[in-house]
């Protein structure tokens, strides 16, 4: 009989603090989930044409490039920063305003995460808006997963857990991955509690209040909108490119 | 209309790294958690009448009590040390052994998370066997609540988060105690999950598996039965007291 193929592992990490501990195997791909709002915003500039994105980790960087004369989106605890063109919502990111542009992003979690996960093989961007199509890549790769949430200042945060419960329960359905990661279950088990009504269980969540009390929770429906997309943003290099070309009928 | 009594308030934080983000009250009373299996075992042994419990978080203090004389619990990695005369199984700590006498205390996980959590106003010890009076006695103390899980070497473990989420849903229900903290929100709704068979959803947890290979899983079925103890156990000065006096009938 022969042997089953070697299944690979997703490990799920609900900090970036948590980061050096959660990892455990090699090979593999973080996917970097920030849901409100900047991995949904990512994936949402892809959606509508951008050409390709810069994060920066720090303002100063942020600010250099705005002198430099690139579209900038930067926001400090949720909130669009002067200098910048955008902030960290969705909904800036239309065609007209990005469509074949380079921007630059830095956020107050996102981009932070992303600087944590600079030694992954690749690191794409994950979204609710991109579930399937993100899954679908993730299967054809051939490598771990490893499942990295942004949280909100090194604390767990409730919709990124829920979404990294989501893909893990995508991935495992698909038969080519396992998980023996305490996380990775908690995940799949909370989002089988929020699945029903996603933005009814998102309610008690306490980023969703701090949005709510800056008038920036408009894009929370949205943010829990399954498939709207089939982008795949990865970091390469120095940039976030997508990997799955937009079809434009 | 009399305003309804402030609520205290409860965090729930999955790892000791986590404890400085998590932690955003004051005049908290923290609630150690290591369900496999040091704070299980700390209420057995009070059950069974120890002393006390002097806790030590090296293996130097606890080799130097043992040198003058104390009896001595101490495990790395899941395994009793050759100088100890215990492990880390509550099956150990029976009345004969440890009835009357001083226990010094040494644990992988349990005695770091105690160091971690010093700077609380106090430290109690719970477990599934000491649920209710736990909860009983925190609803009495007017104080708010971070439970604080050991989780598996700075990693996220199930068992501990379960229980979280039964000890905090406990005291919501109660009357007295409220949540803005997105852990205790995923605690309680993980907790949800395992409720009805919690020895089958354990199953899945990676600690479960890791004292199987050692053949310390004998303790799971009694590491998750409900209030099999009224003890409290409390961390005060340098050692552990039980507050709640075991009545013999």
């Amino acid at each position: 009989m022969a042997s089953p193929a070697e299944k690979h592992s997703i490990e799920v990490c609900f900090t970036p603090k948590l980061f050096p501990e959660v990892v455990t195997c090699g090979n593999y791909i973080v996917v970097l989930v920030d849901i409100l709002r900047a991995t949904t915003s990512i994936c949402t500039a892809f959606a509508n044409g951008v050409k390709n994105i810069i994060p920066v980790a720090t303002l100063e960087e942020a600010r250099n490039l705005k002198s430099e004369g690139y579209l900038v989106a930067s926001e400090q605890d949720g909130k669009k920063l002067d200098f910048a063109d955008f902030g960290n919502s969705a909904f800036n990111f239309t065609r007209e305003a990005i469509g074949g542009k380079t921007l630059v992003y830095c956020t107050t979690n996102g981009t932070r995460a992303l600087d944590t996960a600079r030694r992954a093989e690749k690191i794409a961007i994950g979204a609710f808006v991109n579930l399937q199509s993100l899954s679908n890549w993730l299967n054809a790769q051939e490598k771990n997963v490893v499942i990295l949430c942004s949280g909100w200042k090194n604390k767990f945060c409730l919709e990124d857990a829920i979404f990294a419960g989501a893909l893990a329960q995508n991935l495992l359905l698909g038969g080519r991955f396992e998980t023996h990661c305490d996380s990775a279950h908690a995940a799949i088990d909370l989002w089988s509690v929020a699945k029903p009504d996603v933005t009814g269980y998102i309610e008690k969540a306490a980023h969703r209040h701090r949005l709510k009390k800056l008038g920036l929770d408009d894009v929370i429906p949205y943010s829990f909108t399954l498939n709207s997309t089939e982008v795949v943003p990865v970091f390469e290099g120095s940039e976030i490119l997508n990997v799955i070309p937009v079809v434009k009928i």
